[in-house]
């Protein structure tokens, strides 16, 4: 079977990431890696035998042996490089969130499907196998019909300034993996969002009109009701876990730890915290995400994450953004109103 | 040192619960026990060494060899035996909610305040040695500052109709003990709610007017978010739990289980369902919350939970259930606002 | 009802648990206790109502009125006692061990069968929930045939020189509490014991003959085996936990904790160490042990803890003993032999 | 930097695991392959890029280019390929056990020994995160001098009868995982073992003169005792824990599991059995295992696991067989003795 051919675009730590899971899978091959900023990653790249790496995203687009691209660049190129791979044919990869404009995120999702080509967005906690668990016992009717779902999200620290001058905040950077989440386990919509948030660990954070910290309560089309809870700085590493109740019974998943090790001594029993951030838990999902991906690809199964889910994780943060800031619960159907007006103008 | 001499008001569950508490107790004497239906309760009270069981608790606040009463009889009549227990000059001890009116509240309030009587509410759950143990570690400074409390409360199995129909609703006769529970270990006031709910369980408790399910958030003074989340059936058992979070770290108390043995076998890992309900749970609490009232009485310490949190708390359920009637949040002065507006007319 | 009207006889720390949990129970008086030296202890009988205090056993064991006797002094006393207590028709509750000379434990089981008064020996551990449900467990069948019983006894600090001289030694004295719970769990005798042990904690126990370390195998009558490990000091605390693995599964049964919080921090999750010591673990094993005897006086129930029960656990004890002293596995059957060559003498 | 170059000895299970692991790894390049049966391993090897599969060992003893072998053939041809190898140069990792019989496997590791190659024995426990956690708490003194160490070996199912035939026995196949353990935790070599063991699951293994089930007491030179307790079939799965207990506190590890996913249910709590066997569970531990290995062929650290590691294992295999035909205790400089004896004839 002919190898599926793979161009990278962006070589930050999460291309690199994707590249060295991909090069360990049979029946693919990386054919090229674009980085505004190629020379950095030339070393890295022939190290583990990526034999092109350009400066120019388009190469990789008009290379008609390359199959499919994954989207690794900065949220502020998502759009234009997703309307252009898909103008191209490629089947798509593209980390979370589209964009943070809600209407060139629905720009980008149509191209895609204009073009008839795979979109998939890089909700990789989806393939946590803990949290994975709990879906397929959901699924399989194990507590019977969700009365709510609970989510903890906490970050070891908190992002630079740098970073949260351009990462849309708070709920579009790290709630819309937990509305996702929320969306993904409750299997329904997101119909009403409420945000509590504020300024507890970082005061720069605050300078810059963001928040660190947020209560965010969900009610879902299906009845059920939701919570998320988030801050940029848990000291005792990520904190990363979901409890599902239901009428029949609750899951809960909890975090993943280095060693189950337990010293027991005179002050007490002691254990190791939680692995540290994203890189460390969610190391099993990202391989996962992307033999998904390829398994689409090979048209062996649908893309698991949508361009649709992408657009209502991004709409369940735009809600929480206006929420926070009205003061008040909002409808998920008021975002999208004011879009619809918005575009018939 | 002559006995503490203790009447108890109402002989219904929790009075015998106290009861049987109070007997063990060295130092206390039970000296009558009234309840409107007397003869029921004439046997029970023999076989644990009552001598008198009246049919009217204006009895036993004639009684000057009466130091204190405890106040078990159904809700609507705690404010007027409050009011003339105080005028008595009795210490009081008066199960939860103090009344189903704020106005009435305040009133019984200020009638212990105004004949200096002690006034205990009985919000047993702060004398769970788990819950306490996390309230000692956050005033030993454990995690620093509070950012977040979490509050799961779920009942086993829903009250008959006819209690729903004079319980106050969910917010009143159940998150009650939360709100207390998040005042408790915030160390803060709730200055807003924003409370969800509906009837997912029972379709009988939404026609009396009543939801059985609650997502609860809130707002604490010192800046620090909170959620509660309420159900009134989990079919594994009762579900009380809290996780408070801080800048150092967090804290999380569990369920407590008949035992603690595990089974493995060919189909997984298994273990028992926590305790069944309140009396097997919180039946440590109990006997500490009656301990501390003993020795308030005694003079040896402060009630240690006051009238004035019997308030706070009822101002945060009827923020919660204009919340839910009006889809918004509603902060805590709003309510007092509304009271002070009432009472000026 | 009459009630059951007991005799306590030593008026140590575990008489007076016992009395302690006897006064809370219905249907039962404690008639008197009594005591070498009664003196220090009359207040205290005073406080919980024992209306009197004796300094001879005998005065007890010639009152009619009483029905049941329990023997809480040293050790050394208990077979004259038990034989007396016999002879007087009173039904026996005896703490462990019966004696530390197997012919003289024979006779006061003789001596109890005899008189035909049901006699407990007291190994309280078999009442604690946990090993209870471990025991209904392997009754159900939940885990098929037992293949193997691992047990971890563990003491948070060595006794006192002085209690060490005269305690028979780690294997009567501390040991024999496992022996029996081995017993219990495998529903099987102990045909075989392999002994090793030193002295790693303490010097001053080597110089007085005895160890504080052991780790003893054990072979069953039904083809499983055991393992008992054994310190006299584990920083941590009181260290008791039972594993029981068979065709279909495994059990295990956990230490009890003063609470379940978890902290975490920057350091890792802590928790609390074990309930120190067996008056906190084995409280509610205690009261449930003098339960089970006060139902058997009144004829509802057989003894749950046999004569027969404490003589098997002396005779594992023994064989352990010859065992670490020869430096080889030793049959039970072999001390029961040596016992009928020497009574046959 | 030039690669190392590898050969394989043995393409069944455990050679194609540590292939597949090395061809993750950089800086390393597996040259060739051996199987006697070559075959049936020519498509594996071609699909993970291995260009040569020979059906001669030697041929990979020749090649001057392979730096280090890694014999993974049945054990009867450990001795003389270590010989062989040792002769040709090549640093040497190979499975345990050496061999069945003692005198050849001292002279494999004499043979290595004078040709000044690398010798590492696969006791790839040593390397587990969580085991290997236990160590380093032990040699940073988190829980002082070490008084025992308790090791639970249980497999899911027992191997096929053919399988039992030629496989040495409980003690050399499956215990000596544990003795190697035993010696690693303690620190100290095992001097006595005391084996008690029996057929319960599968008369069939009774039949060909093994047995199914053992019960192992250690002591070690430093004063400190060990237990070891195998099965050849838990139903639960594979159950591979350890606890050391010490002076200062104890350690314990668990087992891993597919995930941490809680049900609470009707009927209790739920979670998933452990992983299911050695390639599940260890599977981090035979990376880590090869990749300590290439760092000593590179001269970069001592092979972690030396040939007399694997010697001292199988004297203790020795000694556990030799007790339990003869039930008593054995001591390691029995055995040793006998062969110093046997070697001088």
């Amino acid at each position: 079977m002919k190898p599926i051919e793979i161009g990278i675009i962006g070589a930050g730590r999460i291309g690199r990431l994707h590249a060295e899971n991909l090069v360990r899978m049979n029946g693919v091959r990386i054919a090229a890696i674009s980085d505004l900023f190629p020379e950095p990653a030339r070393e890295w790249a022939a190290s583990i035998g990526i034999p092109k790496v350009s400066g120019d995203y388009r190469e990789l687009l008009q290379d008609a042996s390359i199959d499919a691209v994954l989207i690794c660049s900065p949220t502020g190129t998502h759009v234009d490089i997703i309307t252009e791979a898909a103008q191209a044919g490629k089947a798509i990869f593209c980390e979370k969130p589209v964009s943070l404009e809600l209407e060139r995120t629905y720009a980008a999702i149509e191209a895609a499907e204009r073009a008839g080509v795979p979109l998939q967005i890089g909700f990789n906690r989806r393939f946590d196998p803990n949290f994975r668990k709990v879906k397929d016992f959901i699924e399989e009717g194990r507590i019977g019909d969700v009365h709510s779902v609970k989510i903890t999200s906490r970050d070891p620290n908190p992002p630079t300034p740098d970073y949260v001058k351009t990462s849309g905040g708070l709920f579009l950077d790290m709630a819309i993996h937990d509305f996702d989440m929320a969306r993904y386990l409750s299997g329904s919509e997101i119909t009403e969002v409420y945000a509590m948030g504020g300024v507890l660990i970082d005061p720069a954070i605050g300078e810059m009109g963001d928040i660190d910290t947020a209560m965010i309560s969900l009610k879902f089309a299906n009845g059920a009701f939701g919570s998320i809870d988030n801050s940029r700085k848990a000291c005792y590493g990520y904190d990363q876990r979901v409890e599902v109740f239901g009428a029949g019974g609750s899951l809960t998943a909890d975090n993943e730890y280095p060693n189950n090790v337990r010293v027991s001594d005179g002050t007490g029993i002691h254990s190791e915290k939680p692995k540290y951030f994203f890189l460390e838990r969610y190391s099993a999902s990202y391989v996962q995400e992307i033999e998904d991906f390829i398994a689409a690809v090979r048209g062996e199964r649908e893309v698991p994450v949508q361009g649709r889910d992408g657009l209502q994780a991004e709409l369940a943060a735009r809600a929480a953004r206006i929420s926070l800031l009205e003061g008040r619960p909002v409808k998920i159907s008021e975002v999208t109103e004011s879009l619809k007006e918005a575009s018939a103008q």
